[in-house]
């Protein structure tokens, strides 16, 4: 007996695999750990692997610093078999399969840019790699037929192959996940330090806005899988870190010249071209998923705080040919209203308004 | 003849302030600009100021380094009248009232921590302060009629006074404000390096996902207001900057330890620290208006991207008496199909999806 795929390692990731792909292959599952293993089986992920059952395909959803050692042991039980993996840093996991004297043509890793705030197989889902890019690194070892297959799972989850060298992909990765993440972790550790205040005070926090919201929400992160992380793409990531605190050292020098002469026009101008090349930075950042920063208009609406509103409204718009593109709430806390925005696109903005206001809704703005 | 309330600058703030109050007290505008004048009277934020009709209280909606000027011209007016301005620095501002020889027992400054990303008269709306924070900064020399007409101009546009010492204010915004947007803008200035890439090269940034758009959002915010609010609390930005620069000095030197030696468990522990004091500060960051950080659990709906399909979902939603707390949307270009999550209490988790999928909705997860 053979199976099509087989998943080692079942949590958020290796799970969500098996029910993207369980109309589309048989899924054998394996997991270091019982209780994870059936909780993936009790979400129709795939069935159990006994361990000796042969494979066409299987990818290894392990943290890093396994993965060398579950793709020897797979080697020994199918020789032939393709392997990837989904290791978050890819230049360590080749160094230790190198090491380890895995047949590298048979290999080829990988890595989803998808994931959630929570793990485990529970908060799998068969849509999480949708629309997202999947980065697949192949060493210059691995053969076409290891890329292929591996390229082939990525598109029947539907996600979007980007093809990278393990370098290229370790340094986009601290760019875009490991640097922000030291900086937000840096900023919320300042403001753990404004809790000692004098007894009384009026907590500085209490008048935070969407700002600071948005800017430390990552800082909630786990430690323990972060510092893996960073400890594995350490290399890359510590340059960046260099490059900012040289940005912040330029930036504080220039505050303290404009703190000491509020007129200096050079420590402004240094001070105003942080702050333009921040938006330039900004603007190359992709808003959603596929799309550039697009603006959308907003069209708010004031309601009554209490369930059924945000539907009536939407029904509403809905009604009236209105697209919403997306939504935000804002309730507020001790007042009988909340606030609901639409956005939609700019051409649709008037209509939209006059539309609600026809509807009967509290469209506020002009 | 004379008037209730006059507002001097009818920019967002401004032009808001006269909306929340239009029916419960006679309101004069006025500004430098005719045209801006125009678009706030055209909104219904009040009728024209004469330039000598006498007034009970005026209220300076003008930049920081206006104030004084314009308040040195109001006393002129109408000296018994009291003074408020709504600026974003407090201590600049008092000492140049008092170099000015303002009467500044009739002044009280406040700032309202309210804002939007656009500005203008055309942004402006009468629920802009509803359930915000208001800072209240009277001065020593403030009397406590100064003060409370300013608290009731404050109460009566629907917002929530606070009393801070001018100090302690810009102290505050120096933190949960102003150091945000320099560590936003020093990520974002190195994401605008990162463009200069070899060509043809994938770019890094197409691998971004939500935390790196989060973290440099207010990264797009405009580089002439954000240099003038720098310059007048440089003094309370710097040494905060300053103190950012060393807690990322401290984090490259760990992350350059784990580079060179991966075990290395002195540096790994380091930036576990930082990582684990940044989820203790996040922590205290209010999540949404007057709330800290609430949990709620996500209910992720599959559906067609297609016009009314929010709708529906929150229909079912309120038919069967979930209560939807918070919406996101997510659109998938180039496929067929988007997700729609829904943010509930974590009570009401299980019992929104049995409901949503009984309604026949694709409710995706466990």
């Amino acid at each position: 007996m053979s199976t099509d795929l087989l998943i080692v390692g079942t949590g958020l990731i290796g799970t969500s695999i098996g029910l993207a792909l369980r109309d589309q292959a048989d899924v054998a599952l394996s997991d270091r750990d019982p209780a994870t293993l059936a909780a993936a089986v009790g979400r129709g992920a795939g069935r159990p692997w006994d361990g000796t059952e042969r494979f066409r395909l299987a990818l290894v959803a392990a943290p890093p610093s396994a993965v060398a050692e579950v793709m020897t042991r797979l080697q020994q039980v199918c020789p032939d078999a393709v392997l990837g993996h989904v290791a978050s840093v890819q230049e360590p996991v080749q160094s230790a399969l190198t090491a380890a004297g895995v047949a590298l043509d048979r290999v080829c890793g990988s890595h989803p840019m998808a994931g959630k705030e929570q793990s485990g197989p529970q908060a799998a889902s068969a849509d999480l790699f949708v629309g997202r890019p999947w980065v697949l690194c192949p060493s210059p070892a691995t053969s076409a037929e290891a890329l292929d297959a591996v390229r082939g799972l990525v598109q029947a989850c539907g996600a979007e192959p980007v093809v990278l060298s393990a370098a290229e992909h370790d340094a986009a990765v601290a760019l875009v996940s490991h640097l922000p993440q030291v900086a937000a972790s840096a900023v919320a550790a300042l403001l753990e330090r404004s809790g000692a205040r004098p007894a009384g005070a009026v907590p500085a926090l209490e008048l935070a806005g969407p700002g600071l919201q948005d800017t430390t929400r990552i800082a909630g992160s786990a430690p323990g899988l972060w510092v893996d992380l960073l400890r594995h793409n350490a290399a890359a990531v510590a340059p960046l870190v260099h490059d900012l605190v040289a940005e912040l050292s330029s930036a504080a020098a220039a505050l303290d010249r404009l703190a000491a002469q509020p007129g200096d026009a050079g420590a402004a101008a240094q001070v105003e071209g942080l702050i333009s090349r921040g938006n330039v930075g900004r603007s190359l950042v992709p808003r959603k998923r596929g799309g550039h920063d697009r603006d959308f208009a907003v069209v708010s609406v004031a309601v009554p705080d209490r369930p059924g509103q945000l539907a009536g409204v939407l029904v509403s718009a809905a009604q009236t040919g209105v697209n919403v593109e997306d939504v935000r709430v804002e309730h507020l806390p001790g007042r009988p209203t909340g606030v609901i925005e639409l956005l939609v696109q700019p051409a649709a903005q008037e209509h939209a308004r006059q539309a609600l206001r026809a509807a009967g809704w509290d469209v506020t703005g002009p």
